[in-house]
Parts: C-alpha cells; structure tokens; sequence
C-alpha cells in the first residue's frame, strides 16, 4: 500500500493580480495587430492572482540564462526546505525515513540536481535513491506521483519524498510575442510543494493503480525551444482541445480499476487553463463543482506546472479530506502531449496500528480525517 | 524477476584519436602555463580512440547553445532508432511489449524528451510510462538500470527499454581552459546504447538488488555550470579519489546480498577514468583482469558518459557472456557524487518456459549463453 499524504505548499511573496497583468500586456504589446484577442484570452483563464520568485520588475527584464539558473538554485535552496519538513511533518515521517527523493521542476536546471544538496543539508541518509525529472514539464507531478508509488508497490513499507519546484516566472522571454507566449505569459505562477508517500500508515489518498498515455503526434503542442536565452515555453492553440482526445484514457484507466467515472468522489486536475477543466468536466460528464479544488488553484496562483495537484489536493484536505474510502482520481497533463494519471481511495490511518511514536500526529491527522 | 539483456551499442563515424587530441592540445593552448601537465593527463587516460558525432573541425566551434541543441535533437533522432531495435531484438521483444522508457542523457535538452518522438515513431504503445532522466549525468545509466529493477518489481512481468544518448562533444566549450576542462575535452566521447530489462525471460544480468549511495558534500566536484553557452563541465581533481570513500559502500551491499566482493565473477563499472578503475581495484583487492571490459571501453571510445556500463557490458556479452549463475556488480558513478549499484547472477533463458513465438529467437541467444 502507498499512501499519498497531505501536501505541503508555498507560494513566493511577490504578487501580480491579473488587472496589472491586463496593464502590462496593454502597455508593452501595444500596437501589436492581436493584443486585443490576447487581453481577452487573458481575461478568460479567470486566474486572479499569481505569485513571483523575484519583484515583477526584475521578472520582466531578461538578465541572460546563466543568470536565470542562478536565481533558480538560490531561490530553490532557500525556499525548499521549509516545504519539505512541512510534508514530512504532515506526513508523520522523519528525513531518516526517505527511501526516495523524486524531484520535479522544468524551470531552471542543475546537474546534480537539489536531491543532492537536499540530502547533504537536511538529513536524508547517503542511500537515498535520487530521481530527478526535468523533462515532463507540468505533468511531472502527476508521474512523480505514479514513480512514487511503482516504487512502494516494488518495496513495500518504504517511503518516497516529491517535491516539485517551479518557477514558472524565470522563464519569462520579453522577445516571445506570439499569442501562445503572451497568454502563457498571464497564466503561469511560481510554487513549491512537496509530499510523502508512505508505504505504511499515513492518512490520505491511497495509491491503487496508474496509468499514463501520450496523445499520438502531438509532441510539439507543449514544448520548449532550447536557446541561448534559455527555454522559451510554446504552447500550440490546440493543447485546450486535447481533453476530447484524453477524457476516454481517464475513463478506461477508471473502468479498468472497476470503478465509474460517474460515482467517483474527488478528482484533483492538472489546472492547465480554464478550458481544460471545463472541457475535461463536459467530457467526463461531472458537474463543475468536481474540479473545485483545481479551479481554486488556478485562479488563485495560475497555472503552476508540476505543482498544480498538489496544490489542489491541498485544498482538498484543507476542506476537512475526504470521506473513508472515498474513489478518487489524479491527472497531470504536460508535453508529449503526456497524460499521467493515478486512482485511489481515501484512507485514514489507524492509530491503534501505528506504533507510539507516531501518536502525537494521529491526534492532529485523525482530527483532519474525521471532519471529512 | 528482471534481467538485462544483451545491450546495442552505436558510436558515431567520426573518429579522433589520442595523437591528434595531443596535437590540438598543443596547438590549441600553446602558451598555457599547465599545458605539459593537462597532456601528461591526457597520455594517462590511456584513451585511444573517440568518436563524434560532427567531424572535428565543427565539434570545435561553438555555434550557440540553441544550435548545439538542434544538432543534439537532429543527431539523436537519426541514430537512436537503430540502436532500439537492436536492443528490442536482443531481448525477443517488440515495441508493444515495452511498459516503460527510461532515457538518460545529459548533454543535450529537449522538452518533451525523446521518448515522446520514440513512441510516436516506433510503435510504442501511447500508454508506455515515460521516465526522461537528464540531471544524474554518469551515473544515469546504472540509475536506469535500478529504475527498470524497481518497475519489474512492482509489475512482474513487465519490460522496460532503457536508451542512452551521449553526445558529449556537443557540450564542448572552447573558454574553459581550466586543468579539469582541458583533460575532460581529451576524455569524454560520444555513444548511443539501449537494453531492455525483461521481466520474464531473457539471458543476461538477473537484476537482484540494487543501491544508491551519495557521497557527502561532494555536490560541486562533479557539476554543470549552466550559462547562455549551455552546460559547462565541472571536474573537480579530487574526483579520482572518490573510489576510496566508494568502494566501502559497493562492499556493503555485496555483504547484504550475502555475497562477498573477491569470489564473485564479473564487474561493470564505470569507466570515468583510469584512476577511477585503478583505485576500485586497489580498494576492493580485485585483480585488474576484473575490470577488462570497462577497461576497453575506456581505451577504445572514452568516457561515454551513460554509455559506458552499457558498453561495456555488451563487450561481456560479445565475450560469451558469463557462466550460469556468475555473480556480478553494475556500478554507475556521477555527479552528486552518485554511486547506482546493482548486483545479480547471469542468467540463460530456458527455452522450455518460453511460448512457441519465442523459439527462434531463442536459437540465437541460447548459442551466445552457450559459449559463455
């Protein structure tokens, strides 16, 4: 068994709302033949604020790559610790217990990758298995979800750490003005978020079976251009589409499980932009009111890549969890076009089956799970 | 159970050899103050022969990050397949057999990674996990050994393709003129390998267990700087003595596995240097025949990153393989500093366990395991 436990999230301090977003783009764009069709599909993603690594005004000047990828480590090394002891502390586990760091993040590159200064500074032991992603862009939280949890089904009783990072803002390209930058360019926030899955124990959504699928040749709908300035995101108009071509894989990864779509009780959505949730809700027949915890992570910090279920399953345990066995599902979405999906049922731990150390948090997680 | 099989190798056309690194090294850094010592160096490696993947004169003009990254994409998509299907075919497997791609490499960047272009093009079903691994450089590929361990684990039965992709060249960077730099620019080469780990079946290296150590505060020794120019090799000298802290942790899992270092029978390693080999001998009190393979690899095409534990297993493979139930060690070292081992036994296939459509691949494999 592998327990996905309560998320732990952190948003920068730095603030854009979506009216100094429409200024910017009126003010800079002006004069540009479709500035007006961009403020609208702007105004539509219905994302009311975002969050930034550094101060919109350094956001927006473009100091070089190298640069870029040092803020990135800095700001990494500074802001991830705090979110990784709050998931291990959500989670009821100590650094020594990691048996797995998964780390997500397609906005900023380092070889070796934090795993390796996360171990040296906070304690993991040396055999720490490292697997950084770089390459799954947002759908990469929905896989570190499924590794995760291939890797407690291969070595039952172990546990894994993710944690994603990203910093969507430092791959911010003034030259980039096509209309598929200049949306993205309103729709994308910075977040970290971290969570432990537990191979024993552990209150939260239990990992039951995933699945993955690539939309044939769509490769390059969501993708990045390698240049000297660094990546430069490109988002073809037809990614918001994709969700016709996708809502049958979630419902036969669903059916395979024995479940229906219809029935089902939580689902925590990769919040790509407006249209996929409401496409993916028409699709999959469900009433809005499904995707609430998604659409409340898109509004509030827009689109955060990898970070986006975890936000969203934040919220839904912030909302008291979910009730015992309840059928759920995750799905991240990102380049390939990639699908990375994972179903499960709510589960509470059992005090009476965790030994005395662990007491202490029963009392705060079954308090949570009760009121759900 | 998961075995690794026979391993495909391609190394590009273009070829330069020791005499001619020398002669550029001369030419190129007349004048250095530590030019003697950097072709003591390059002398040393005992590294007679690389390949390129671009002839030599344009390997040494840097055209621009996003240029060396549209070689790397062209270059990839063009070799890559062969090398798949020779892999598949070693192992009697098909495309819609495969369950997983693992694809490690660190010296080139695309977002989504190759394994999206592979599935689209070679039949691949779209359900095939994608696992792109860029940040854990050398040691990459005994990770994606590991990896494909721990997925055959979790699903018995299930196969995975693991491709490496190494244009080392491509990362080539005429201002480092640094010590490290300069014996790096006369070490690394280019490869292509791809084996699959099949969950039934299959001759090979039976995987048994499998460990990851990270060697304390190290992160720095072995990195990339990450500039507008792309990435910037970092070897630190102390690396060569890494294997002294190493070579305790390969004993200590060959303990656990209940096995003891001088009577097993056959070592992959990583062939980062000469020292790296010299010393792991010394350490682990191995006669140097033990580490021929990786020795060869060093000698006749570099360090070829990822490549090598391939490499240099295919080269056991083309010797006759090992004798049933030999006892053998992966082991893949890289940045962080980061060790991935694996231990296992040669395992023959047996052709009465296999379904009739298996037969006549198995003619062919039974002779190689034969003759081991």
């Amino acid at each position: 068994m592998a327990t996905l436990c309560r998320p732990a999230i952190a948003v920068p301090e730095h603030i854009i709302t979506m009216e100094q977003t429409l200024d910017l783009a009126r003010e800079t764009h002006h004069g540009h033949p479709q500035r007006d069709l961009v403020l609208r599909l702007i105004r539509n993603t219905g994302v009311r604020t975002r969050h930034l690594v550094r101060p919109i005004e350094e956001t927006l000047r473009h100091p070089g790559f190298e640069l870029r990828n040092q803020v990135y480590e800095a700001e990494a090394k500074s802001r991830v610790p705090d979110v990784v002891r709050q998931a291990l502390a959500h989670a009821g586990t100590e650094p020594d217990e990691i048996d797995l760091i998964v780390y997500v993040s397609c906005t900023g590159f380092m070889m070796p990758s934090l795993t390796a200064w996360l171990i040296n500074t906070m304690g993991f032991r040396a055999e720490t298995r490292q697997l950084p992603i770089a390459q799954l862009g947002c759908a990469a939280g929905g896989a570190a979800i499924n590794r995760a949890h291939d890797f407690c089904r291969a070595y039952p009783g172990s546990n894994v750490l993710i944690v994603s990072c990203e910093f969507c803002s430092l791959c911010y390209q003034p030259t980039d003005i096509g209309v598929g930058s200049l949306l993205s360019n309103g729709l994308f926030g910075d977040a970290i978020s971290a969570a432990v899955v537990r191979g024993e124990g552990g209150t939260g959504m239990s990992l039951e079976r995933n699945g993955s699928h690539l939309v044939p040749d769509t490769e390059d709908w969501i993708s990045y251009a390698v240049r000297d300035t660094g990546f430069h995101f490109l988002l073809d108009k037809r990614v918001p589409g994709t969700m016709e071509m996708l809502a049958p894989v979630l419902k036969d990864i669903v059916d395979l499980h024995g479940w229906t779509v219809p029935t089902m009780d939580f689902f925590i959505i990769h919040a790509g932009g407006p249209r996929i949730l409401d496409d993916l809700c028409h699709y999959l027949d469900l009433p809005m009111e499904m995707f609430r915890y998604s659409r409340a992570t898109l509004t509030e910090r827009g689109n955060i890549a990898s970070s986006v279920v975890f936000d969203a399953l934040a919220r839904l345990f912030d909302d008291g969890g979910a009730a015992p066995s309840a059928q759920g599902m995750i799905a991240g979405f990102g380049p390939g076009i990639t699908a990375e999906v994972a179903v499960g049922s709510w589960t509470h731990h059992d005090p009476a089956a965790g030994p005395d150390r662990e007491l202490a948090e029963l009392e705060l997680t079954t308090g949570v799970a009760l009121s759900g």
